[in-house]
């Protein structure tokens, strides 16, 4: 995957986060992922079609799912219910909707955010495409934004 | 979410097992999904987007996707790793295309699979968007389809 298709995600989720949550999320190193790490407590997924395809998924500590729900629904959230659900959701949405407006090139389509829980959770990508997992941390915790995206052959497109 | 959505997802299913994997799968009774049930072991996940976007999941007992990786590869499979997880991603892909050759009019384009594992996980739609969970058997154990579309305002597509 090519690595200018990566600072569109990384400029969208911090955008997102100071814009919708006032949150400053600083990053850390990004870095190819090993197959076998286990998201966060929380994960939004949400898929990408278009020159490339592909996925973005990001994870979130229980305590960020919940800061973040709260402060966009302007109330303490102290479960993991539909509104922290929904909210992951539209994050995950507002970040890949972002870069998708910076990757105009690759004329982007975006699916429907889903969400996925369950204690030591994985969102695999297939064999052949390697994700990039750029790391975050933030007052209210860590959080990971994953991007893996395959470019599709022209002839395909026809 | 529109019935006549559903049935291209059923038959494109029926097809796949059949035609890839020679395995017969059953149909039980589609319903609508109770947004808190928990996924089956291991849930293949694809977004599409055009004038509808949504998610297919496939989710299937270990044992379904360790006979059917094992048949697709022509070797005994035991556990659940890179190669169960290729051949969960490629059902779910072939699944999603036949569908999408079916519903021409809603000109699908479809992401890329991902694989979703870790006991209990559970994968959620939006609250906006009911998901229809069609459940099958099979000699090698149960499985779930289910699928999450919304139609995109007309406006919006512009």
């Amino acid at each position: 995957m090519k690595a200018e298709y990566i600072n569109p995600f990384i400029t969208s989720a911090v955008n997102a986060f100071q814009t919708v949550l006032g949150c400053e999320i600083r990053r850390g190193v990004p870095a190819l992922k090993a197959n076998t790490k286990p998201q966060y407590d929380i994960s939004g997924v949400i898929g990408l079609s278009g020159s490339a395809v592909g996925t973005v998924v990001l994870s979130f500590s229980s305590n960020v799912a919940l800061q973040a729900a709260g402060t966009m629904l302007l109330t303490e959230m102290t479960e993991i219910n539909s509104d922290v659900i929904d909210a992951v959701g539209e994050l995950t949405n507002m970040v890949a909707g972002g870069a998708k407006a910076q990757l105009e090139h690759l004329q982007l389509s975006i699916s429907l955010p889903n969400v996925i829980t369950g204690l030591g959770h994985e969102v695999r990508f297939p064999s052949n495409v390697t994700p990039i997992v750029i790391p975050f941390d933030s007052d209210w915790g860590p959080l990971t934004v994953e991007v893996g995206l395959s470019e599709v052959p022209a002839a395909v497109l026809v």
